[in-house]
């Protein structure tokens, strides 16, 4: 029987990642704990959050860091446990599906390379795709996808498909054994279950903008009414 | 003297938006109230997170819908106030730095029109491009964003140049007036207080997935070492 399997609270995971990245310039400064208090003020969530976040890094590997009162974490520790946890340490080989705007955007970056992803292998359902060189990959037709994939051990397929194609590639990548999809199409993709899914959604990230710009309005309104 | 303005927390205001996402359903059914509890459940976050964020919309509007004991939150009022709040209802027309990949995808995309974005003004620091049409618009030179911003009251930017010419950009961006800014390059750039800046960050993407697969890993082995 497979193990009932308790999936991190995306909020939580996003946090843990952003907790890694305060806490190594605090390293690469010698500091050697921090408190729940602190880590928190430096994102702008309370002190408890903190702490449960990092109760269930504890919980998730069964050891770690738990904090001590009036001590507060170590950094060390703490660093070590949540990239243990995040699977920072590995090696993360990827697929990517559809090489047109974005995909030839993210072949000529691959800046994430220093975080442990790279593109493994490239896929195009166009048949007269097929063969050309991009950034040092030759394109492979989708039917490919599944041997490519098991016989590489890959995790990861990256969507860049117009919306058309998305549900499609997406029933593709889960049949084929892919465990986690970074999409960039712009609509929510049905997959199998226990696939992840992360959305890179320009609409969400323009209203993080319009929200911001127009909560500084209505308070500069009300500050100037109250005046 | 200018007011003191409050910036809401980025959580919070990416949550104002899921508790839109998750209420429009809700009146579009009929449903006239719903609980924190409820609302909270949809999101992974606790009651106790939401009547807090909820008290933000009413502390900045200095109106809305604070929800009643026993009652709930009333959906077409939330629904309301959270729209105002966030800017929901404006349009937001916007200016875009770069017409490489990333740009031309996202000049072929237009899907967040609905959302009330588009695109009225493109750019690119190559004179060579200068005059060219990509999707119905000609590539202007970026000493003319200064001009352009101001006289079309233009309160977001995109930057999708390259990692070399993001600061310079931006820089230009923040004294020619933005109030924010999307941020397609791969780092982190700096701009004027008050001015707004949300990265669409690939990197931080693909960690999320390599954080969900290594979590359901380290579950899946803690499972098995105490079955």
């Amino acid at each position: 029987m497979p193990p009932t399997v308790r999936r991190i609270p995306r909020p939580t995971a996003q946090r843990l990642s952003l907790y890694l990245r305060e806490i190594q310039p605090l390293i690469a400064q010698g500091q050697p704990t921090i408190s729940s208090r602190e880590l928190g003020e430096k994102l702008g969530v309370s002190s408890a959050q903190v702490r449960k976040d990092l109760a269930w890094v504890v919980q998730s590997r069964q050891t770690g860091e738990s904090g001590r009162s009036g001590v507060g974490y170590n950094c060390f520790k703490m660093n070590d446990s949540i990239r243990h946890v995040i699977g920072a340490n590995r090696r993360w080989p990827t697929v990517l599906v559809g090489v047109g705007n974005i995909g030839r955007a993210l072949l000529a970056y691959g800046g994430f390379a220093q975080d442990g992803f790279s593109i493994a292998a490239i896929f195009d359902a166009n048949p007269r795709m097929e063969g050309k060189r991009v950034g040092g990959l030759a394109i492979q037709p989708t039917s490919a996808l599944r041997k490519v994939i098991r016989t590489n051990r890959i995790s990861i397929g990256i969507l860049a498909v117009p919306r058309s194609a998305a549900q499609v590639v997406a029933t593709q990548l889960c049949d084929a054994g892919i465990r986690g999809i970074l999409n960039f199409a712009p609509m929510r993709i049905a997959v199998t279950e226990g696939v992840s899914v992360t959305n890179v959604d320009v609409s969400v990230a323009l209203e993080q903008l319009s929200m911001d710009i127009s909560i500084r309005d209505q308070l500069r309104l009300s500050a100037e009414g109250a005046a």
